[in-house]
C-alpha cells in the first residue's frame, strides 16, 4: 500500500502512528477490469482510496449507459452520498481498468469518526476531494462546451485518457461518441 | 442566534462548551435583499452558516445571469470551492431576500480545524452538507426534466420558492422563464 502511505502521510500530514491506526482499518480488495464495485439501488458501504486503475460512475441505461464521473488513482472512490446517507445508491460503480483499492467500511469509518480526532480529519478531507471534483464538474457542465470539456479531461490525464472507451468519455462530456470522434480528429 | 444554536446542539450534537468555543469565532452580519455577498474573481473568506434568508450562486452574464443554486436558512453558504482552495471564485453570491448570517474567516475556520477535534467535525459535515446538495443537483440535472426540477424545487421549499424571482428559478431549472410560466400554469 505504498500509494496510500505516501498519499497519507505527503499529502495529509498523518503521522506514522495514525497512519498505522487507519491502515489497521482498510482491507485491500481488487477489482479484475469492467467489474461492477457497486451496484445502483445498493446501499455503498465503503469508502476507498483507489491505488491503481481507473473507475467509472454511472446510470444504467438500456441502451448506452450514461457515465458522468471518472474516479483515477490516488483518489477517494465510493459512491458517496449513499454511504453518507446509508441510502440506496442512485448509479453504479465499475471498474475500468484492473483496479485496486483499500477500503473502509461503513462501521469503521463511523467508529474513526466518533472516537478519534483524525477520523474526522480524514472524512472532513476525503469529503473536500470529493466536493471539489463536484463543484469544478458543475461549472464545467454549465461554462464549457464539449470541445472544452473534452480538452480539460485530457489536459488532467492525457495518459490515462486513453484507457477509457469513447463512448464513456462521450457520454461523460454529454454528445455522441461520433461528435466526440470529429473532435478528437480536428485536435489531432 | 438561536438559530445557529438550535442546528449545531440539535443537528450536529455539538456540547455547550463546543458550541461556545465556535460562537467565539462567528461574526454576525446582515444583508438588505440584493446584495453582493461573495464577487466572481475574488477569494471566498467566509464559512457562514445562513440564519435567516435566501441567498443565490450565480455566474454574471450580459444579458441574463447564470443562478445555478440557492440557499436557504439553516445551511452553510460559501463559494466554499473558492474558499477551499483559496483561490478567485468562478461564481458571485447575492442575497435575494433579507439575509443574516454567522460567518467564520478562513484564518479562524483553519485554526479551528488545526487545533480542535469539534473544528474537523464541523468542516467534515459542512463539507458533507455542501456535497450532497451538489451530489443531488448532478443527478437532477443527468436525471429529470425540467417539470421534474421544478417540482422537486417547489415539493422542498414550498414556502421559500415564493420569494425567488421567476427568471432565478428560471435559469437554475435551464429553461426560460416563459417555459416556466406554462409549466406553472399546467401545475396549478
Amino acid at each position: 500500500m505504498q500509494n496510500v502511505e505516501e498519499y497519507f502521510k505527503g499529502v495529509l500530514n498523518f503521522s506514522d502512528e495514525d497512519f498505522k491506526f487507519l491502515a489497521s482499518k482498510m482491507k485491500r480488495v481488487e477489482f479484475s477490469k469492467k467489474s461492477e464495485i457497486t451496484k445502483i439501488g445498493r446501499v455503498e458501504r465503503y469508502l476507498s482510496f483507489l491505488e491503481e486503475g481507473v473507475v467509472r460512475l454511472y446510470i444504467p441505461k438500456e441502451e448506452n449507459d450514461l457515465t458522468f464521473a471518472f474516479v483515477f488513482k490516488n483518489s477517494f472512490v465510493s459512491a458517496y452520498d449513499s454511504f453518507l446517507k446509508q441510502s440506496p445508491s442512485e448509479y453504479s460503480l465499475a471498474s475500468i481498468t484492473k483496479c485496486v483499492m483499500y477500503r473502509m467500511e461503513y462501521d469503521d469509518v463511523q467508529e474513526i469518526f466518533n472516537s478519534t480526532s483524525i477520523g474526522n480529519r480524514i472524512g472532513r478531507l476525503a469529503t473536500e476531494e470529493l466536493f471539489l471534483k463536484k463543484a469544478k464538474r458543475e461549472l464545467d457542465l454549465l461554462n464549457k462546451n464539449a470541445e472544452e470539456r473534452y480538452l480539460s479531461l485530457f489536459t488532467e490525464r492525457p495518459e490515462l485518457i486513453k484507457e477509457i472507451p469513447l463512448k464513456f468519455i462521450a457520454s461523460y462530456i454529454g454528445i455522441t461518441p461520433q461528435a466526440l470522434s470529429r473532435i478528437r480528429k480536428r485536435i489531432i
